[in-house]
Formats: C-alpha cells, structure tokens, sequence
C-alpha cells in the first residue's frame, strides 16, 4: 500500500524536477548535519547556485513546506524528498570488482550518506580474495549470485572491465539483484522486467569539460 | 584560425548531439582498438544501445561519413569528434587531492585515452606529500599555483572536500587554470571569464538509480 501511495504521489512530478533531487537531497543532508532547520528559498538559491523562483517552483511539488517569511522546513523538506528517493527502503548493495574504483567506492561516504547498506564485495583475482577492504572480507565472484539470492541483495556496483560486466550482471540480475550501478566503459542494458541500470561514465564528464575548453 | 573554424562547425550542432559525443568516441575508440575500420549504422546501433536512425541523424552533423551498403568510415569519423571534443589539443591536467578517488583517478586509463596529459598531483597532508602515484611524486598543495602558471596547466582534477574546493579553485584560476573537473560535494562555479566547471557527482547517479527501484 505504501509502496502504490508513493507511485501515486511520483507519478505527478516531472522528470526534470525528478533529475534535480538527488542534488537538493545532497543540500538538505548537509544543512541537517550543520544543526540548520529552516532555510529561505533565497539562501538555498545561493548555496545551490539555482534560481530561487527554480527552488520555489521544484519544492511546491511536494506539497510545499515553505512559509512566506519562515522559509522551508529542512528536516520535513529531506525526509519527503528522502521518501521519494527510496532512501528509507534501506536499499542492500554489493561491489563487484574491488580493484582501485571499487575499492574507493568501498570506502567512501556514498552509500551510508543515502541510506544505502553495502553488504560484501566480490572479485575474480585470487590475490584479491580474502583481503579486508572497507571491513569487508572480499569474496570470490563465483559465490556472488548465490550470496545475493540468499541475502535479498537489490543493487550490484560494477567496477569490472568492460567484457565481464553484461554476464555477471545477467548473472546477478537471474539471482533476484534489481538495480545496476555500472562504472564500465559501456551502456549495460538488462532485459528483465523490473531491473534498473544507471551507467555512470566518468570519462563523458571529462570529455564534456574538453568540449567546452575547446569551443570557448 | 583553426579555432574560429572550430567555433564555426560546432555552433550548428545542437547540444543533444554534443551530450552524446564522448559516447561515441568512447565507442568508435574501442573498435579502433579492435582494428576495425568501418561500420554500419545497424551495428553501432546494436553496441550503443541507440536507434540506427538516432545514429544516421546524429552522425549526419559532421558531413555524413557513412555510405548506403558500405557504412561509416570509423578513423574518419573519430577523428572528426574527437576534433570537436578537443582531444587534439593535448590539454595538460593536474589532480588536486590524492587521496583514495584521486589516486584511483590517477592510475585509471580516463586522460590518456582521451588526449589529455597528465602532469603532476597535488595534497595538503604531509603524510601523501613526497609519495609516489601513479608515476608521480605528490607535490605540496601550496605550490600548485605557481606549479600551473609555469607549466600552462589547462584543467584540474579537484577531489578535495567540499570547504577547500572553492578557495583552491579561485587560486588555480588566478594562476590560469580553465577547466575545473569538481568531484567534490557541492556544486563550483568560478566567475571568471573563459573558465569553465564539470562537476562530477557521483552520489546523485546512485541516488537516480534508488529513485527508480523505488518507484518500480
């Protein structure tokens, strides 16, 4: 039921504004952890670098926690926001792959920060498997697609080279695993009802830079 | 004059098309690396995950490469993206933060393949200063002005925490960095004519992939 409310209430909210959450989550987080409570559509604009009419606009869909003069409301503003980005599920996640990026990502803040709990790392190098990363024990990505049926893992992180990442994430997706964050050089798409893929290619963002420095 | 040439061609083509051009020369390097040397539409449609007809549109901007029955001369046309992207110019970066994600940056293949020369790391902590990444000996953050005036540094690679980013930009800038590559937290703006950001964050794609699961 909670699930079918939430679709409802997503349903209504346009993909544009939809692509910008994750960054006013990332604001609001922050604020939180700054002891702040209440923020002007003027100040958020400023920290945002985003108009605040754009602000007004984008929070409004949420049913607006905004007061003239008062501002919005930081702690109900994330938690709403956090509701629609799945932050609260507790999504489960593993890397595969725990080579450099991997491992960086092991350790990082990204997925805590998001309500995100990462539960083990996989990899196909002998001399990788079996050593403690981010205090986890990396296994063996052979044991991956049992260990992900039987712990009900949603997300797999795959930091693989380009060739290895469609089989195991095919592999993954027949062990029950929903979502692909995909860092390899290509666009991984799955065909099974109900997967998700987000390809994360670093190296557009820094063609897209050259771009830009060779077109000033 | 081969700039304004440049600036001439791009300005017709449509920003949709310059959003999808490191993907394709992403694509177009790999098969050169395989030795191929042509290609149809049909095919490239098939690996990128693209509409052939997505493809004919797109590649039509750069004067039509492709032949009926013969296909697209793949040298030619990465050539002419790449061209367009600036991987000819040989753009010359710096990392600055060498910690885990700058170091996995450094080791990783994203300059080379893409023209662009890395030159040298940059940290505060004098436990990283001196050591050796990549090839590099990390050099102390507070000489990496100087560093980049005397060797016309191009784009920085900023991995620093979200409060030193701003300041360490606005000082790169003044000794003549263009381009900021920003991984940090937060989005950086330099108002500064001619320099341009890319802000890399990597959460707020994990962040849209929870978004869907959730709304699955």
């Amino acid at each position: 039921m909670e699930q079918n409310n939430q679709n409802d209430k997503t349903k209504s909210i346009s993909s544009a504004v939809v692509n910008r959450l994750p960054r006013y989550y990332r604001y609001l987080s922050d604020l939180l952890r700054n002891e702040r409570f209440k923020i002007s559509s003027k100040e958020l604009s400023k920290i945002m670098n985003v108009t605040a009419s754009q602000i007004r606009q984008d929070l409004n869909c949420f049913g607006g926690f905004g007061q003239q003069g008062y501002g919005y409301n930081i702690k109900q503003l994330h938690a709403e926001i956090g509701k629609i980005l799945g932050v609260e599920r507790g999504f489960t996640a593993v890397i595969v792959g725990a080579g450099n990026l991997g491992t960086t990502i092991a350790r990082s803040g990204l997925f805590v920060k998001r309500g995100v709990h990462l539960k083990n790392m996989f990899d196909i190098n002998p001399n990788v498997i079996g050593n403690q990363i981010a205090g986890f024990t990396v296994m063996d990505i052979k044991d991956a697609a049992d260990y992900c049926r039987e712990n009900k893992i949603y997300i797999a992180v795959l930091t693989l080279p380009k060739d290895e990442t469609e089989p195991v994430a095919n592999m993954l997706a027949e062990a029950g695993v929903k979502g692909f964050w995909n860092f390899s050089n290509m666009e991984l798409k799955i065909d099974k009802a109900g997967v998700k893929v987000q390809n994360m290619h670093m190296g557009d963002s820094l063609m897209a830079l050259c771009f830009d420095l060779n077109n000033n």
